[in-house]
């Protein structure tokens, strides 16, 4: 079975065919955004996540809103894109992706001269591209890996960082679909991941819709899975990685790493080379998101922390580079020493 | 404040005073157990709960279903204890505790002469004798423990091994009532122990009740604390210790004497010398308790797994005598080499 498509065209071209990632893991409903307000509530409400499908979705739909419709001139319909673009960017405004593939589309649009058709027309041809360039590189990352992964391997992974993230078969998650692409047999422990639990609700979800074999275990059971001899490698993907190659990830990422350390099992992290911040020259640098507390002391409206008890929730953590054997990306495997 | 009386006689010696666990944290709620039946359901429900606090219970409740009763005969009495006491331990029949205190009684009424009043009276004094062991027992492992504490220590935990586990002050949260009585300032990390989030829900609560400053985080959030100097030292409970020192507990406690380990944070295990286990050479024979999936699989009623993927609960793990730096018994504290 092929992998899922988060994002992409609707047949018909007319709306943008988005999976709703509320639904899961119990309703796979794929939903056409056929307006402005549809794909501005899809992001909103995080019926799209994972950052390169929240950019790729804003790109696709601010063509989709244009298109299709009359517009006076090209000068109308650019004061128009410019006006839903905003609209788009506002329903996440730190979502750094969502707002550079929108002002790739923009520009694009401002550097084409002819008809509305035309501008149209290349405005499609760019949020096209977008997609189909994650896809691209999904596809390397995973050709990439796919040698690190002998018949039968057994993989831990951490979060989603699968197809249901990115616009094509994920990051870490991609050696994985191209190995059992060529019929070669892997399967995957998935920590849940708490709080947000996209392990057991995502990862298992598009891995079990690919046919590939898939166990979810608490956070705090992958020690004695690894004390066992059951994992071969564990694959994680980042959210930042910096300069001397710390990686910043979703929290628990750093644990697996310790403990893959002492269990003397690889360690790798996949990731386009666009997730590299040369910028900042240690982990240390890197804020560290704290979200809402609530996501630990709520199981749905149920309160399950005493209400004068602290709560933290730090949504990230720092993986040093010692840790990681090598990183798995779209121009290839990257060993140490790491220079980014 | 006081730590919490997680089992007693009430103040009219008429019923047992529990607190019903399940309302916790958003309810405190003491229920006053008055008769057979309100025994075995409050231990069946789970209302009740921790090895030495359902030990404690049964024996109470069974002496409680028959005071304030008139009886026949020594003999008439002796009959219906053994038939209350089977229908008590019938409600949790792989519970040792519960066996080993009602056997408890039962024996002290065999080897009691006299009259009715007389049986009563040294049954109530047995049952009375196994709570206040209980508690006498959790303090001494709290004053073994105590010296370990400097002032403004940080102290992470793990599961529930307080008050609310033991007739008394707990285990690994002993010490740490014992230098908060003495005025000592202490603040606990306490993980939220998936799936069933004893920390969250438990430690929680007792430890904020008593006055101490506790946090709650995620299992896979420790690393990131231990690593950014915020736990000073570990203190855990245990389920079994077995000969060589291995100790088999809440899943999720090897991940965190690794995580120790690697940041040189000393970590202990607190448990009476009943907890220890002689008859296994090492931990790889204990055997460990695969709980029911959809502890993780399902939040309340709302499945959080795709139906097709496994899922693995194994409740315990085993952490090996190496990571531990002492044990802290109701004897003193033991360092290595470990021989029990």
């Amino acid at each position: 079975m092929r992998p899922i498509q988060s994002v992409r065209w609707s047949p018909d071209l007319h709306s943008v065919r988005i999976i709703d990632q509320r639904l899961l893991p119990t309703d796979f409903v794929e939903r056409d955004l056929r307006s402005l307000e549809d794909v501005c509530d899809a992001i909103r409400t995080l019926a799209v996540r994972g950052a390169p499908v929240i950019g790729i979705c804003g790109a696709m739909g601010l063509v989709m809103s244009l298109a299709w419709r009359p517009h006076t001139s090209p000068s109308a319909l650019l004061k128009l894109a410019r006006e839903n673009a905003l609209s788009i960017s506002s329903t996440r405004p730190t979502a750094v992706n969502l707002s550079w593939a929108l002002d790739r589309v923009i520009a694009r649009a401002d550097r084409t001269t002819g008809e509305v058709d035309a501008v149209i027309a290349a405005m499609w041809e760019e949020a096209t591209a977008i997609l189909e360039e994650d896809r691209a590189m999904c596809q390397r990352i995973g050709e990439a890996g796919v040698n690190l992964l002998r018949e039968g391997v057994r993989v831990l992974t951490h979060c989603n960082a699968g197809a249901l993230a990115t616009g094509g078969i994920g990051t870490a998650l991609a050696p994985i679909y191209v190995a059992a692409s060529r019929g070669q047999s892997v399967c995957v422990l998935a920590t849940e991941t708490r709080p947000l639990l996209q392990g057991s609700r995502l990862t298992a979800w598009e891995l079990t819709r690919a046919g590939i074999p898939v166990t979810v275990i608490t956070d705090g059971a992958a020690a004695a899975r690894m004390r066992a001899g059951e994992v071969d490698l564990c694959i994680v993907g980042a959210d930042r990685v910096v300069a001397n190659g710390d990686v910043a990830n979703k929290v628990g990422t750093y644990a697996l790493a310790v403990l893959a350390r002492h269990h003397g099992i690889p360690f790798y992290v996949a990731m386009p080379a666009s997730t590299i911040d040369p910028s900042l020259a240690s982990g240390d640098q890197i804020p560290i998101e704290e979200r809402d507390p609530r996501e630990v002391s709520s199981l749905g409206e149920r309160r399950v922390v005493a209400e004068s008890a602290a709560v933290g929730n730090a949504a990230f953590d720092v993986t040093p580079a010692e840790l990681i054997t090598a990183f798995i990306t779209d121009r290839g495997l990257v060993y140490p020493p790491y220079a980014f």
